[in-house]
């Protein structure tokens, strides 16, 4: 277990979640769904599978110091700030970079940092069995979610043939990775039972994604061996990124390695998952009232249907005649958004950096 | 000038402007319209017209330190405290009373605390005929306001013979009080222009109102009296009003003595007057954006219409996609509330109170 490793992506500006979130306090800080904040959450599911002292965080610099107030128990010199985001795949050479230089032949894990998992035993098991396919198989593991309805808003994993059987599960040929499908393809790949979910979630060795990126993205692992080169013992990791990221090959590890590779296999989840992704996700999580409405925190509404509101401790949010209405309150910015519309609010989070006095709320 | 007094009726329980109004923080003591609170331009509107030593208000026993507070030129022993609301004739009595044991043969106005009036030289200038008329005549003088739309939302007063000059004005008699019209009787009342509405504002002598409450509402007259005798060297104004004033009839000025004196006559107003009854009024008084969104504080709208926003200094009230609603911020409690649905302000704050740790937020 101490051979294994676990690199959680913390990169999210968390737009879509203004005003809750900010620049500096992004989704992944924010309780947005259960008690603790979402990256506390990732930590703690790990708990019994990778020991802390082996979980290193990718972040932006912005919000390093944040992260590390967040979970104090992270290991201050595992919290890595880009000094710009430059998109998963440069995130994914990064993360294999620092895996190497702690152990050259260990398996690791790629995680989201602000998804919905309740069921942290059954997420265990199936990370267990990719690890142990990763580390016994030239293979990148991938974790895929069954289905539960032809989501337009997610990419997809085509499975082939059985390729191995880590842990007694089954694992799968990944034939190949679609983005974000419309709906009549997202019913037909539902349909087939061949189709899941692409969670962003990996399992490697280092030694393999590397080579993949080496093959498939030349520019970004020239880029990665640059960086490599740069982090010496007399400049620092963060002097080393500071100097050579901003200039990595800015692309998706999807579309840079995933579509491309010949290598990937897919494992079924067998647990509950959601990226919860915006507002209105988060009303698969809370009970409803009768009018269908979902308070977070502090709510009342009368005449009013299918709302959803959240409020931090201390304040109440009450509705009068309103329907599918997003009501989220903040100290400083409240937000009421029509729920289909959710979608707008980076755009509105860019009017308001623009308005008087609008920057600090952003 | 020093003969004339004005009393404030400061006694409402401000739930229509929840959450920024709450018990002891009614609408007079907000800054709905303009920048400072309703009270406090009532009482500055009088300057020039009757000196600040004469000018009294009537408010709650709850909210009297909370008057003095926001109003502190006020003398504190002019503010008296209702230990229960007795409605506007109990109000209006213990006015008379108040005045006459300052002196016997002074006239005095009644005003509402939190009506908007730009016009302030306008508004004197009114009540400086006002007063002229009920100090030479024995006269229970009303100001009426023109009508600028059949409004069923106030009621109205027929203007009948022309019964006097003060400063040069047409005083007219009364013919009648009549309470809220349907649209249709408005209608017709706009069209005949005799109608004018009642705004609540009265000037009279003490004896005089006094004599028509006699007439017309012996019980409150008798109770009245009890209050005049209980309040004496040994017991205090607020002594006496403990022990009395709960036992008044209950009833309406204008139920009990205005729709039946016979000596009831209108000024025509010519200032701006609103009530400003509910949150929608607001809209009336501040700029619209080009979508017609109307921001009190800083506010911010991308495809949404028609709304209105009131955010306390410091915060920002973001919309996006919604149309036609009221969002209230306070620090610990928000409303969204739809615009034509205003006036189930009142059973909301009811149901706030019954939920868990709602009654502090009323």
């Amino acid at each position: 277990m101490n051979n294994r490793y676990v690199v959680i992506m913390a990169g999210g500006r968390g737009e879509r979640f203004w005003p809750q979130s900010r620049l500096r306090r992004p989704k992944h800080l924010l309780p947005i769904v259960g008690d603790e904040p979402m990256l506390v959450q990732t930590v703690n599911r790990l708990d019994g599978l990778v020991p802390v002292e082996n979980v290193f965080v990718v972040t932006n610099s912005e919000q390093r110091d944040a992260v590390l107030g967040t979970c104090p128990n992270l290991l201050p010199e595992r919290v890595v700030g880009e000094p710009e985001g430059r998109d998963t795949a440069a995130a994914v050479a990064l993360s294999a970079l620092l895996v190497q230089r702690e152990n050259t032949s260990a398996a690791f894990a790629m995680l989201p940092a602000d998804h919905v998992i309740e069921d942290n035993a059954g997420f265990r098991a199936i990370l267990d069995s990719a690890f142990e396919a990763a580390e016994t198989q030239d293979l990148l593991v991938t974790i895929g979610i069954r289905p539960t309805e032809p989501a337009t808003g997610y990419g997809y994993i085509q499975r082939g043939e059985p390729c191995g059987e880590p842990g007694g599960r089954t694992l799968y040929n990944a034939v190949r990775f679609v983005e974000k499908p419309d709906r009549e393809t997202a019913e037909s790949y539902v349909a087939s039972g061949d189709y899941l979910w692409n969670a962003g979630m990996f399992v490697w060795r280092s030694e393999v994604i590397l080579k993949a990126i080496a093959s498939h993205a030349p520019d970004l692992a020239s880029g990665i061996n640059e960086l490599d080169d740069a982090w010496t013992e007399e400049a620092s990791l963060d002097e080393a990124m500071q100097s050579v990221y901003p200039s990595l090959t800015k692309i998706s590890v999807d579309f840079a390695v995933m579509e491309k590779a010949d290598n990937v296999a897919v494992l079924e989840s067998a647990f509950d998952w959601d990226d919860v992704g915006e507002w209105p996700a988060i009303e698969r999580h809370f009970p409803a009232d009768e009018m269908g409405n979902v308070f977070r925190g502090a709510g009342l509404a009368l005449e009013s249907t299918g709302n959803v509101t959240y409020a931090e401790d201390g304040h109440m949010v009450a509705l009068l005649g309103v329907d599918d209405l997003i009501v989220v309150q903040s100290p400083d910015a409240t937000l009421v958004c029509r729920k289909d519309m959710a979608q707008g609010i980076k755009e509105l989070t860019r009017k308001v950096v623009e308005a008087k006095d609008g920057e600090k709320l952003v």
